[in-house]
């Protein structure tokens, strides 16, 4: 087997999809929780300056969708042809916009006009966007895409507290029973459950 | 042959990526540039409410990226395996950081701070992100990722002026020789140049 080490920081955020990828795998990991005082230190050698980085035998893999799409592949969680791939990286890319723009928010430096954007985000985008994603969930039956487990399963249910957070929607599972449905489909997997009933308790 | 639909505003930004690869494909379709006063109107009927739409036989495929990858790999401009595909989407992700970066300032409603976010960003982003990715390109022989010819090169130069316009920076392949053979290793393929010698002109 490998020698893989998963570099991110103690939490779920972008990074626990890869980590339950690799428990569905039962590929054994290194799970290097990289304190904030170290990362100033590990930054330069990673390949974007940023986490998670996948390091299998040596050679690193950055990007946290790509990461999560590879590990789908190489475990047979993908589609079964590229009609199939197509639709789960559209919809993977669609989940990531709801991210980005809750980011957008999250992440902005000054205080005013971050209320002022998550007030009009809460009325204006995030109910559309959440509503069509809800949409799609039920479609394909409690997953994100293709009808079936998918990697993209996996990537949401691993983000799924960062972006609540980010959203500031502290009960979203409760208002889209949907949502819950792909992440039970995820951690009921008994060895994802193993891993995940083992690993350090992150609130996101 | 499929009755092809391409439907986006007229001009290249995240739609471009896409024709090209139509064209490199030899697929004819028809280029539905999308008048911004018809937009409205069109809107309910797309996947999510966005542009690029890609219609073929009247099914729909949106999200841009997952677009180009589908073309990509329908036309063997994809990896040829796992590791290679995952380094063309790894590649494909970061430029997407650099224009989501820069399309955060490009959209920004609040116009002083959209010109210190500005400031801030072309001191202490752009630069860092710029050489990295010139870096890659040089490693990659002039192209996006694996040293060859792949949907990533085509996302990035039909992107290119529209990034170069949220840059600000009008002779970003002039700072960045590399960029310009990624575009150069594009338009030069012939059924490339002819769809683009024929396509309306646009600035971006």
């Amino acid at each position: 087997m490998p020698k893989v080490i998963f570099h991110y920081f103690n939490g779920k955020g972008m990074g626990e999809g890869a980590r339950l990828l690799l428990a569905y795998g039962r590929q054994e990991f290194e799970d290097h929780r990289v304190p904030f005082e170290e990362w100033s230190a590990l930054k330069p050698s990673t390949p974007f300056g940023q986490l998670p980085v996948l390091e299998i035998d040596g050679k690193q893999y950055a990007q946290s969708i790509a990461i999560v799409r590879y590990l789908g592949r190489k475990y047979g969680l993908n589609g079964q042809d590229i009609e199939e791939d197509f639709e789960i990286d559209q919809n993977m890319e669609f989940v990531n916009d709801i991210r980005a723009k809750a980011a957008s928010v999250q992440y902005e430096a000054d205080a005013v006009l971050k209320e002022k954007k998550h007030e009009d985000y809460s009325k204006n985008v995030y109910p559309v966007m959440l509503n069509k994603l809800d949409e799609i969930i039920k479609k394909n039956i409690g997953h994100i895409a293709a009808g079936k487990l998918t990697w993209a399963d996996f990537m949401f249910a691993g983000m799924f507290n960062y972006l609540k957070f980010m959203l500031r929607i502290p009960d979203l599972e409760k208002k889209y029973p949907s949502f819950q449905q792909v992440i039970d489909a995820v951690y009921t997997i008994p060895q994802v459950k193993t891993y995940s009933d083992n690993a350090p308790k992150t609130e996101m």
